[in-house]
């Protein structure tokens, strides 16, 4: 008995190490795409041709800059927190996961293009293109995390053994519930890109709110 | 008593991942925080039509970029500090932490931005803009912090369960106090840039100073 | 033999923690790397002037951008994911393996660099230059990765105790396998462009492809 | 005797986590700083004027720019393997640890500007200031190493207590030498820029060169 304790340990500790390691550079690539968000914001040359600008009133006039920095900050902050969330579920890796998870991250390191785009062109008439674009980048991102989730679940080929099949089959619902919604909004840019924005912000808000789930009960409760 | 032991173990893993990964990930965002500022310092450029300049000249004219530069990077150190200290005592996530800690990551986010805003503006007649917005920079992410320890610490939502109350109060009373200095700070810039950024300077060291408190004594010492 | 038992356990957390701070501090490179790709794909501006082109179009235009940064994404990731596993393998770090390690990683740190001269002169009369410097920015990697393969399995100087030597050799003769058709590809960039670029995505899906490697055995099964 | 035992590996832990987040703090800027220098590579622009030349000829015509790039990585990637040999020493933290360390980290994050300065000069008649700039930055983070070491050695202020004094000692001279070599390139760089240079590569390959030093031995080798 002691010994089969012993050597689930070692199982669990090869399997720790090894999601672990795929974690810390999912975080890398999501801390650096949320950081290099600044760089899209220029700082206002005034100079002294410039009569009756003030570096106030330049400051004010670049507010898209600041909205997209804004949105693109917590959409990439959602996008971790449901990385954070699932990977509290998927106990091992393989290289499926390590593949998908690239292209999620390929998606997510595409974030600094996009606002920029979205930020210049918010207030010309090109602005349905930018917003499309926009919503395609988190959309995208969140399609392939349910082709992630639907491969790591099927048939628990990678997620916790001791994860309740009820709550897995509400998570996936829930994912591809969300999933849905964000291809619709990125086809309702194409209609009316305030709406499309609008429904963005909406839909963030309702993936940051908590989840009712329960952590997963590892190990019986009776020895 | 064997059994109790080793759920308690189960727990603590489970919640040191949580804030682990929490913290990790905030630790890149300082981190890129920091050493993006670094962009802001130009290469000067010496054509053959800049008479009687040498690079050594241009190289000090740049001043206010290295100055800039210290600001930041000391300014963005203590935020770390900080942050390093108050999750010593927070040992459980939660959504709203996580929410919480992303508009403080925002925050710090944003450093490169008003550092390059500042090193252009030092020398030049709109400063107060300048200095006001670098104040309110850094006064931001302290009101955020205040709003962390306060939402984790009350009823000991997140902090761990052995922080002795007297110190909890204590701390929380610093906290508080930091942030209303420097909300002064941020009001003062509009009156004088120059008195603003001493004070700033001023209070960042006093922030650095190490703080009396005890670590956390966790677990009994009788058994 | 309980005390042996424990001095083992030191011994393997000391190496533990060793190559715990040269995988992070990898993940690190590889993580800003892949994200500074991004950086290469510049916003295209739309003036007054330019008659009759749209956003839409212009953003089409750039194609030759997003191949080389999903190329680049991909390729980093590939050199990832064979490190991640290789370092599997690797249980002790000693100053020749740090030293190999930043010289591989210093080609890594490249990238950017080649993804943006491919993206930009992949459509022009020199893209055969273009190409060979990207094919060598992959090959080069690959080289030094045998390298730091062959020193840290040379007697198992490095490597974990437990691996099998057949497995080991079979891994090596892989390296060396794919290392050569690499410098194959470098040398065909100057024959013909395509054909190179054809034969370099060839590669990275074989490399993509599971290895059909059991995990190292650690401990023996009956005490 | 069980209770004992309990108690110290709990303290162990504390401190594990402790400088176990300055590590990974300093691994990111590290790991960014070094990323960060390919920025100052940039992409030569043929355009139909520039008759005669190809894009061979021009990326050739940037070798300052590479050579750069591979003394700025290494010089980094040394004091990287510098900081991981000592903080193996170091397993205490405190706050003038944090603020020293701070400061080193600064200068790290000073290298791409330093190496685009070089890059850009290395060539021109300003060579010599530029050169000293580079000095500079690559002796500064070595004097602060040493006050880090100096401050963290003190009366066994925060390094592991089982360190043998006599290693101790020979690594504080070893450091101090180290130190005091830097200063003197730096100065030469004033007298001879090439002679600097040269040294300074000398200097760095003597860093690299493993140390003959012994692990520290944790624990006693009788119960």
């Amino acid at each position: 008995m002691d010994q089969e304790n012993q050597s689930d340990t070692t199982a669990s500790n090869f399997v720790a190490i090894d999601t672990g390691r795929l974690e810390t550079f999912s975080e890398g690539v999501f801390a650096i795409a949320m950081t290099l968000l600044v760089i899209e914001i220029s700082v206002p040359h005034i100079g002294n041709e410039s009569e009756g600008t003030t570096l106030f009133g330049a400051l004010i006039e670049e507010w898209p800059s600041y909205l997209a920095y804004v949105i693109s900050f917590l959409g990439i902050g959602i996008l971790w927190a449901n990385h954070h969330n699932r990977f509290r579920y998927i106990a091992r890796s393989d290289p499926g996961l390590i593949f998908l998870n690239t292209i999620f991250l390929m998606c997510v390191g595409f974030f600094p293009f996009s606002t920029a785009l979205l930020s210049e062109y918010m207030r010309s008439a090109e602005r349905t293109t930018a917003v499309a674009v926009y919503s395609g980048t988190l959309a995208t991102p969140l399609i392939v995390f349910t082709l992630i989730w639907l491969y790591a679940s099927r048939n628990y080929r990678l997620i916790d053994f001791n994860l309740d099949p009820a709550l897995l089959r509400k998570m996936t619902r829930r994912y591809m519930l969300a999933t849905a919604l964000h291809i619709f909004t990125f086809a309702l840019a194409f209609v009316s890109a305030p709406l499309s924005i609008a429904l963005l912000v909406g839909l963030a808000m309702r993936l940051a709110l908590p989840e009712s789930e329960t952590p997963p009960h590892t190990g019986g409760s009776q020895p």
